[in-house]
């Protein structure tokens, strides 16, 4: 672990379909974002491919550097959904079928519509904590710092909100954009003397093209308020000395 | 490196803005189909922040690890760009200004406007190969098996086709869709019993949600035609048997 006073996450995107190409993958900025509100900065994502070997030397990895682990993907009813059984055996607990998982599914299908397949989404590690799915029954589940979403993004989005309560985070990062009509070049020696003066905040420089017109996005992250306005007040003073002019967000 | 015949690669993608969630990276897409044409499998992607001992470490264990490494991001000209130096650690050369790099960017701005900022991204490993850029001037460049690409997706796709030719890859990996009215559990065990048959063939199953349908999205992919045919009509018999829609693509 890092920095005791932040903490850490690092993400497993599991899928052969995103590293295809043939999914565009969301879940990463989803759960950064919604992290980073909590006070917790993703450190790094994984997007590895559906095989029971990487998916356990990874968790075993993560789950050591990382005060906590999120997997996207794997955990649904066919052959290639194999990040339960993966996990289980990455953690050194049985797979089997979950009692808890099994009758929340019993109750969710017609009697008579839950079939092998469907049991199978009740199959997790032992004694797992569920992560409850209102949207479409078959939960995700939990064990110590490893947390298991659903690949697909409508449903991992609506699992958010009953994990919040399980997670401490630290200072929430505060961010701040100053959007300049400029181009990275002209301004790439003043920025570097403010990051040189003010080492804790993390000071990025983005170049856009929006609507035809170039310009740069300055984007100024730290827990710190006060620290974010002294950096913010030494960048607009460059800004003017300089006469660029600053974009508004649209 | 897994099989001889497989030409395998992993993609580094460098940026705070991408693991902040600020910021949804596509360069991973662009990537793969790109590179999937020219019949090389990305096997693993990374997400790293802008730290110059993670980049080294990653790159390290990736150019022994895969055929070919790409990395995006990080090679502007502001401080927060530090792949080309720290990419110049990693593999032991002396990082300073490339004079055929110079070159091209004086020629590139108007006289005068050659400045400091613009000089960096001139500064890349000793003796590096540039990959040019048609778009925006400041190349990227290739040492070895390792290739370091801009973040910006424009640019980097521009600068797709001047690799090309130095990309030695295996058999082109075929990939084959067939898109079914249903949800996975109802074919999740015949499609188990198809893989079982097929072991070549790696077969997905995605659930999808259009225009308010649900759907199941089963992807074969191979380098061999023959075989994806085979699982082809294995998969085509089942849903006959099941009365099972098959949707078009639209």
């Amino acid at each position: 672990m890092k920095n005791k006073k932040e903490v850490i996450a690092g993400l497993i995107i599991i899928g052969n379909e995103i590293l295809s190409g043939r999914t565009q993958d969301t879940n990463t900025s989803t759960l950064s974002k919604w992290l980073n509100s909590l006070g917790i900065k993703v450190e790094e994502v994984r997007i590895i491919p559906d095989n029971e070997k990487i998916i356990i030397s990874t968790v075993d990895e993560f789950k050591k550097k990382y005060n906590y682990v999120f997997t996207t993907g794997g955990i649904g009813p066919t052959h290639d959904d194999i990040t339960a059984s993966s996990i289980s055996k990455a953690l050194n607990l049985k797979y089997g079928p979950h009692k808890e998982a099994m009758s929340i599914l019993e109750k969710y299908y017609k009697p008579g519509e839950f079939n092998e397949g469907r049991q199978k989404m009740a199959w997790m590690p032992q004694d797992a904590d569920l992560i409850l799915n209102p949207t479409s029954g078959a939960p995700g589940f939990n064990v110590n710092n490893v947390f298991c979403l659903p690949g697909v993004p409508s449903i991992l989005k609506s699992m958010l909100g009953g994990i919040s309560h399980k997670l401490v985070g630290g200072k929430p990062i505060l961010s701040q954009t100053i959007n300049l009509k400029t181009v990275e070049s002209e301004i790439a020696k003043s920025l570097s003397n403010v990051q040189e003066r003010n080492k804790d905040v993390d000071i990025g420089s983005y170049p856009f093209f929006r609507a035809g017109k170039l310009g740069v996005a300055i984007v100024l992250r730290s827990s710190d308020q006060n620290k974010i306005n002294i950096c913010n007040s030494e960048i607009l003073s460059f800004v003017k000395e300089k006469n660029i002019e600053i974009v508004k967000e649209g």
